[in-house]
Formats: structure tokens, sequence, C-alpha cells
């Protein structure tokens, strides 16, 4: 019996040189988060090292005001990651720097009113000029007035278009560096942002857009349709999160209960469809199960749902993402190094294209 | 100097009989979070004694699971707040609960792999039949099988037709309850929950829908253009929180260099446009600053935005919602005896009514 | 199986006229923490119903400051509590407001400079004077002054003597109240506070006094000797915590290999002594268990060491103190009419009385 | 105006190889907690290139069972820290690995009734074994037996003559790498641990030491008085945080009217006493200030009570130290290549060399 609960020493660091991959792989044989972050890199690693793996990431927040974006775009080119679900505000407000724009290291006790009449916006401790966001809102609304009014558009459809639009301009912003790389973008409550403050202005000039969230929705269901396996990697959890977790379990509904051919499903006795968890799955949080939320469950109350896989290799680590992400993803650049051939999926472009 | 510092005394709290109401009261003169919910239903209850005022509700999590939707009926009921803006899940799952069939108390410590296999979905302590919802989404399908495939719907639009369709069938849930008070409710990211999945299976018997986010957007906006003046309670943060914020400097982007007419808005100098400041704002969150993100970030960040009035009234509370919203409805029906009548908001409907 | 999973339906809150208690009794019927809270009431009034239980409570944090105080002297007057484990904070600060200087409701964000020029502490959104500090700290060194240099005391032994010095003065702290009552009081790291400044103080009048932590562990675990049952109610974590926890595996070293005679303990095999773990447990707590640390752990990793009884019945609510206490007492007392009478535990002030 | 807010841009980080030094270099030009790690590094850095400063270590939490405990060692060693004040778990659970008994790599979802009767405690993710936690005790018994009981011991002192007799036994643990290097470690709990267990062991077998609070917190105080310049290093709360702090305004009662001859302090005003503020102050927790309590209030909490410098250096990490500890020494040993020469604290060993 204590052969099942003695297997894996503890193993007290030493302090002495090391790379980042190194003292990462020694953070997985201690405990708690540090373990946990260990723990995350390698599990990142095995899904890269997985034939025919669809790796989808969430990716909530604020993360790109706070210096992080060029890390998704690093992701991205490596096609260590094959699709972005998004908050509008990472892949809008890194657009802002990515002009050349930027961001400015501030305080997060400061007198806000004296902010507002300063026209700076606070992010935490993050300074932005509101004139820089305007600039960033017009730019994209020059974009969204080269659009067609009578096309119904998915958000991923108009963020590829958008990618490619940026692109040309040598604005290299997330969605530009997606749409050079044929990684679609998924933004499920896209006005929540400054598209939607974008959105009106168009209108205002004559120009209404449609976005329709159910072409949306139908477009990343197929991905998880086509897909042999998939894994998943949270930043922090909101819709980006829930709308991911989503795919396990919406796959086909045409042929949901017939399974999809060369998929081992689970099937759901009592509504009779097959369902796909999730095979692999990293969740970088900062909130906690005990609230009941979405955002901080844990990866074992998605088993429940047969959202994530019960066999799969997960892992949750408590700790903010702006320590979390540049540390694994500098451990992974270590390990791995050529970059990663993801599947096609530039059917999603297909109707505009 | 001194007098400045020292105006109220800390009290401490004597046990004796007395009403919810009462000690709320008495919560508000000590010190931190209790304190604090202690001073949400003071701030609570001056909305609901100011002239012209617009109260919008950000509704986020999963709440209606955790038997916390019959007191969003409620607030509606008695127009304690006009609109509301909500994740799919809180609009959704109270539905199960409405049609008879609900949730049970189950644990946070569980073999989700055994749950999975007896058909079971876990939120946190709560275990629902996966057959349930899936009658819920069944029934979400009858009704979106009623709606037009050639007109485009905005989520609230989509949301009031379902809530009249429901109310008719006795079906009592919050959409219901709302169409029945003409209280618009908004669901910015709507296909992240069941509505996406019935979308998919009205799809799949050919009945293809257009939810559209720029029309939504639209409205939403424009209930700020009408309004005097706004006050918001943020249950949980996300998308409802951050999309209402939205409003307040989104307002009419017509006008927007002029200010709308018969309101006091803060002229942002650089980008020479009006902002109009939410004069309340309550935020009952599990969340904390410190990691940067919307959800938990304070109610004075949203200061330097314009979003929140520097000189309204406004408070935190840092408390479980299943906890807070019980405390606050009760002492607020202790306190306040008559239906509030608020802004005519019906206009909303003009299209699909 | 569905039987074991479906036994209580989550039941959705009403809003109408109710007591405290009867609220409670609703949320203990629905889920997360508001769940929690409910049942933390019905655990402690179990506990109250049980004949022959030592209640013991951990209290740590800075609670008197914040209006918290009275509530203990509440509890230790009834007798719902039978031993105080508490910080030196708690058992200090409260003496500031029972000599009528008390507190002050501030604001946590302020500046804390200009706070220190005007000699004012800061206890997040408390403000005291440090003049009215050091008035209670010259209070503390008055009767240290009456103690015996030449004798061995433990902090319970000096906190009794100090409480009844305090009651005959008419300050009614809760360490008065605690001698008044026989309800001794514990404070395992009494120098960490206002008593280690006394202590030196008094000293420089050359009155240095000693002050044993083995007798006082000793006197502690003795308590645990003579008990039937325990059960434990933890404020916070910290050092009230897992002091407390202790007295379940520390129980009479003498005699640990026969078991104490009249318990029923549990036989840890491999080192051959009985455990005693706690019956009943109630812990409020801010912490989360992801940290790896005594505060935030679950009640369930204690059973594991043997400190909290596997079948007991027990409770942990995520929740501040500040909103949990005042409502958990409040339903207390209108559940129970009559005081409790707990353990005799005066032979612990036989050498000092 | 806008040259106060707009002074150091974020600069978005690029994956690139780098040294784990250079990374939180990086990190420090971006936002949220991954800057403020990257600061403590460089608050730290300050630390040890000053002249003349005591840096205080306060060491919470259980992170010797963790792996952590070496990397103390490491910190000793170079003299990184002057002073540790630890709870009794840090200091006592490491000698079980320093024994070669060690701990396991466990997992926080498991059955803790079987855990129990398998013999096994759990913290959090890691397991060890009562036997081999009770093999330590017995160690620490055999010490105690070593003690004069008719000498007054402060915990200090006790742990100094413990650190000799287990670095003669080749027992590497904290305490012994910290006598070697004449560092004293301090633990104002130090019976809520395994040496209450012992003492009470000692205590059974006739011999009943003294350790006194009185003497411990005396020594403490008297760090202060002689030294120039203080910096604290904060990992986790509770009892070692708030006892550092103490040492900032409890110098010298005898001369605090006066001053201390050669230290600039701040005179408070009302209670005509100087303060001396620490200069320097890093703190890594995982608490938060809306809680009220001392071990998640910010450090300018502190500037109010004069224990932490207005001007000096500061910053918060809100993050696991598993996750901070290891990357903040390895930074730290990548950036400083000789040991430093800290002050000379042996007289307060002089009364038990």
């Amino acid at each position: 019996m204590f052969e099942n609960y003695f297997r894996k020493k503890v193993e007290a660091i030493e302090v002495k040189e090391k790379s980042i991959s190194q003292l990462l792989a020694e953070m997985s044989q201690t405990a708690y988060q540090g373990r946990k972050l260990g723990e995350a890199v390698d599990v990142w690693e095995a899904m890269l090292k997985e034939k025919d793996l669809t790796i989808i990431m969430g990716f909530a927040g604020s993360m790109s005001t706070a210096g992080q974006w060029k890390m998704i775009n690093w992701l991205i080119k490596n096609r260590f990651i094959d699709v972005l679900v998004s908050t509008g505000a990472n892949v809008s407000e890194d657009i802002v720097d990515a002009m050349g724009l930027g961001y400015w290291q501030g305080s997060h006790m400061v007198n806000d009113e004296a902010l507002l009449k300063a026209d700076i916006n606070r992010y935490y401790d993050v300074f932005g000029k509101e004139s820089d966001y305007r600039k960033m809102e017009e730019l994209m609304t020059d974009f969204l007035l080269t659009l067609k009014t009578d096309f119904v558009y998915s958000s991923t459809e108009l963020l590829y278009l958008f990618g490619k639009w940026l692109s040309k301009k040598g604005i290299k912003s997330i969605v530009a560096v997606a749409a050079e790389n044929n990684v679609p973008v998924f933004c499920p409550a896209i006005s929540d942002s400054a598209y939607g403050e974008a959105f009106l202005m168009a209108k205002n000039k004559g120009h209404t857009l449609l976005i329709d969230q159910v072409k949306e929705f139908d477009q990343f269901v197929s991905i998880g349709e086509k897909a042999k396996d998939i894994g998943v990697i949270y930043i922090g959890g909101g819709v980006p999160k829930d709308f991911t977790q989503l795919i396990a379990i919406s796959v086909s509904p045409k042929t949901a209960d017939k399974g999809v051919p060369g998929r081992e499903g689970f099937l759901r006795k009592e509504v009779k469809e097959y369902y796909y968890p999730h095979k692999y799955a990293i969740q970088i949080t900062t909130d906690s199960p005990q609230w009941g939320g979405l955002s901080g469950c844990t990866l074992e109350e998605a088993v429940s749902w047969g959202k994530i896989h019960s066999k799969g290799r997960r892992v949750t680590v408590y700790c903010d993402a702006t320590i979390a992400l540049p540390l694994i993803t500098h451990a992974l650049n270590e390990r791995i190094k050529a970059r990663r051939k993801g599947p096609d999926l530039t059917w999603l472009f297909s109707q505009v294209s």
C-alpha cells in the first residue's frame, strides 16, 4: 500500500547556475504551485510531441497591455497553438503597442481622478493614453469600412481579414501574425471591446456590419468535428475558457448520436450522444474553485461534464499569467527547437479568402 | 486635521434580536468587508430613491444553479433593476429549475469520473442531470424554431421573445419575468452557453438564425443615450461587467463631441468627446485587483476611464454572491416597500413586438 | 445509484420577510459559500446541543479593531465557546475600545505617510490613534507591574489575571469577560503584540517577567486529556488554528500508547499512539488550499493527520469573518435561548487564584 | 504633466534564449505580478549592495516540506539574510528531509481517511510518514535532554544550540546551517510545532525546560537597537512577518524618547518616541489586503505605523512562494558572485556559547 503513496520524492532545490527549463524541471519535483508550474511545461511539451492534436488556447484578461502579446505571437509562429479564443481586449490593445504607441509602467496606487483629467486610462499598474486607444479604434474603423455590409461575418472571419490588412501595413499584432500563420482567432464577445465601439463608429458613417454569433459557434464547433484530439491551454477563465470547453460536447449535432468516425468519444447514456473530452489541459488561473464559477473551477469538475478527459494529462497552476506565461514559453523555447506543423484550418477562411 | 480622519467611530456589534436590515446597518459601522456589505445596501437604497436613474445589473457566473435566480426575478418585479446583462449560463440554467427539474446539493469532493458515468454535471457542490440540461436545450430549440430566419436579432430581442414564450407556458424563469416587466436582458456572449448549442440544434433542422453583435451593442449603447443617470450593480465580473462599463464611454458616437443634451458629462480633452460616468456602482466580487483583470479591478480604476463617476457613490464587496445577494435583497425588502417605477425601455422591443 | 447523488434539492431563495436564522437556514439549501455559511450555523448549533463537548475557538487576525470583539464576549458569556486561542492583537486592541478610546472608520485608499505624520495607525479601512494604542500599553504595563517576577507564567495564567484586573476596573474587554466566566484564553505568540512591548516597558522599570511556552503548551494539551470530545471553531488560520489542531494529537504523551480512559481515539499504527481527532469543526477563512499553508488548508487535510474526525461534522466557509461572524452569532442567538453549561476549566487557574 | 506619468514604457517580452536573471529583468519591464517579481530581485540586489544593513527574513508556512529549505540554507551561507524569523514548522519539518527521510509527491485530491489509516500526513500535495515525523521529534527530544532545566532560554538560544548539535551529527537543516554561520533564528510561537510536542516528551522524562517569550522579544528588539538600517523579506505573513515588523517600533524603550544615536528615526509626535521604519521590504504573499489582516496587508499600510519607511524601496509580489523563491534565489545567484559580510550578531549567543 505504501508503494502507491510513496513513488516520487520531493527534491529540495539547490541553488546553482541552470537554465530556465532546468529550474522548472526541478520545480516540478517540489510541491504546491511551484510543482504545478513545472508540470505545465511538461504537459505542453507532451502536447507538442503528440501527432494529430489540435491545440486551442483560451486567452482572457488584459494581457496585451501587460507586455505579454509578443509571446502569443511566438506561440502562433511556432504553431505551439493552432487556434486562439480571446477576449476583445487582448486582440485590440496589442495593436496600440504594435502601432508603436504603447503603454507605460504606472502605479496601482494613484489618484484616478487626476488620471482621468490627464486623459490616461489605468490597467492596474499600467498607464495608457486615451488618445492612443482612440487612434487604434480609428485604425480599426478604417479596416471595418473595407468590409462588405451585405455579408454575414463570424468573428474569426473578421479577425482573419483584419489580420491580413494589418499585416500588409506592417502592424504585427496578434491577429496579423495569426493570419500570416493561418491560425484562426475567435472572439465570442467581440463587441465587448474596442471592436464594439468601432462597429458603431463605422455605423455612424453609414457602414453597418453584421457579426453573427451562430455562424461563429458553428465554425468553432466544426473544428472539433474534424480534429482527432484536442489539447487546451487556458490563460485565465471567462468566455474564452467556457467557449473552448463547449467544443468537447457540442461536436456535430448531426452525427452526435453515431459518433464522429475515427474519434473515440464517450457515450453519455441518458442523452445518447457522444462527447469528446479534451485530451490535454493546462489552466493558468488566479481564481479559486470555492466560488463556484467557471473561471476558477477545477479541470476535474470538467471531467464530470465530459469536457476534459479523465485519462488525459492536465494541470492547473494558480498563478498570475504575467509570471507563468514568460516562464513556460521560455522553457518551451529551450526544449523544442523546431516549428510544429499543426492541422490545416484554412477551410475556416474559405468564404473570405 | 484630526477631524478629517476621525469622523465616525467603529461601533462593535452587540448580539441581540434584530432584523436583517438592522444587522447590515450595524455591519456598515464596522470594518473590512462586513462594513462594505452593509454599505452596499445603503448605496442600492440610495439608487432606488434617486429620480430618473437607469439601474443596470451585470450578472456573471453560474448563479442560477446555486438557488439565486428567484432573487433576480424579485429584483425585476420590483424594478430594483431596469436592465440585466447576463452570462448565457445564468439565463438558461434557471430554466431547468423553472421547468420543475432542478438541481441537487452535492459535494465538491467527489469522483468526477463516476459522475460522468452517471450522467451528472457538477457545478462545484451542485449536481445536475445532463438529461435535464438537454430537456432545457430542447425546449429552447422549440422556441428558436418559432423565430424568423430572415430577421437580424439582437440578443435582447431574442431573449425578450423567449421570455414571452416561456411566460405563456408558465415557466417563470428570469427572461420570462423580465419580459413580463419589460426589462431588457442582454447576453453579449450568448452562444457561449446552452443557447449556442440550441442554435446548432435549430440549424441542424434547417433553421439557421442570425444573432448580430453589432445590433446588440448599438441597442445597449442607446440606453445610455436616453438615460439621465446610470447606476450599476455587478454580481461578479466578466463580460457582463465589462460590457456594462462600456455604456459610459460609448454613448452616441454621433453626438459624442457635442454631448448628450440634458446630461452632464465629462469632456475627455484629447479625444474631444463627452463621457458619462456611472453615478452609482456596487460590485460584489471574489476576484482581486492585483491580477490586473477587469473582473477584479477596483471601481477607482474605472474612474480613470471615465466609466465610474468620481463623485458618485460606489462600493466594492469582496464576498461570494451566494452570501451577499440574499442578504442585500432581504435588507432591501425590509427597507423599501413599494415597487419602483423605472424608465420605459419598451422601445428596445419595437421591432419584435 | 442516482439516489446517492440526488437526495436534497437546491432550493432557490424567495425574498420575503424572515429572521436572520431563517435566511441562513434557506441559504444552507443553496450552494457554494452561501450554503456553507448556513451549514456553519447548523454545525455550531449541533455542538451546543452535544453533551460533554469542549468547544475551542481559534481567533486570528485583527478582528477587535473591526468591531467584532463584543460578539466574542457574547459567545463567552453564553458559554458558546469554552476556550479561546487568540492572537495577541485580538486580546489587546479590544482594550482600546473597552477603555472608551476606540477606532474610526477610515479608508484603505489614503496617503499612509500623511497618516504617520498625524500619528494614526491604519488597519485596512480603520484608523486608530497611536496615542490611544500607547495608553492601552501603559495600562497593560501597570498590570504587569502587579505580577510576580519570580513566578513562571503561562499566557493563559497571565491573561486570566489581567482579565480579573481589568474587570475590577470596569474595562470589559475579552480577557475580562473570559476571566469572569472562567474561560481560559491562550495566546501562544503573546509577545508578537502590544504584550511584547509592555513586557519590555515593565522590564525597563526593573520588572522582568517570565512567560513560559512549555507551561502554556502543557496546560493546553491537558485540556485535551480531560475532555470527552472537542469541537473547534476557527476564525482565520495562523497560530490560533494550528495550535488548536495540535491538541488532537498531543494528548497525554504519558499515556498516549494506552489511550485516555473513556475516550475513543484513533490508534496510529506506526507510532503506536492514540490520537483524538476533533469531533466538530467550523472554519471561516479567506485563505485558499492551493498555497499549501495551514491557514487555508481544508479540514479534510486535517483528517489525514488525525486532527479532525472523518466521521464528525465539519464545514469550511470561505468568507471574511466580519461578514460571517455577525450572521452566525445572530442566528445562534435566535435559535438557542439558554446559556450553555460548559466544562469546568478552573483548574487551569489554580496556581494563580 | 504627461512626463510624470509616462516615464518608462511597458516592454513586451520576446521569447529567446536568456538567463533566469535576464528573464526576470525583462519581467520587471512588464506589468502586474510579473513586474513585481522582477522588481523583487532588484530590491534584494540593492539590499545586498547596501553597506551596514541588517536583513531579516520572516519565513511562514510549511515551506520545508515543499522542497524550499535548501534555498534558505543557501541564503544563510551567502549571508543574503542575517536573521531568520520562522514558524516552528519550517525549522522542524526540514530536519525530516535533512535526516534522509524526506517527503513524497502526492495529490491534493485523495481520500484523507485512507491516508490516516496508512499513517500518512498530507501537506496539500505532499505526503509524509507520521513515523518519520516522530523520528524527527525523538531526535529533537534527545537534544532537549542535553539542555539545562534551570536556565531560561529564548527560542533563538535554543535553536542555536540545536543547530550546533545537529551540525555535529551532519544533519544540515536550516538551524544547523544558521548556527554554522552565526545567523540567529527566532521562532516566537515555537511550541506551536513539533517543538511543543518535544517539550512535552522531554517533560515526560522529567526534563522540564523553560522557554521565555520576554527574553526572546528583548533579544530580538536589541538587534534593532544595534542596527544602522534594516531590510526585511517576508515569505508569507503570520507571526514571522508581524514580529519582524515590530522591531521597527519597539526599539529601545529605554532611549526611545531620545532616539538611537547614529540612526535617523521618525519622531511620533503624540507618543514622543522615535520609530525606525525598515528601509527595504520585499513581501511574497498569496493573501490579499481586503480581509484586513496583517498577512495580506500592503507595505503601505505599514508606512502609517512607522514600520516601513515611506522613502525606502519596497515591493509586494502576490505569488506562491514555491514559484517566487526559486526564481528570485537563482536570479540573485547569477547577479551576485561574492558572499556578503553581514553584521556580527554573535552577541545573541553569548549566554549559551
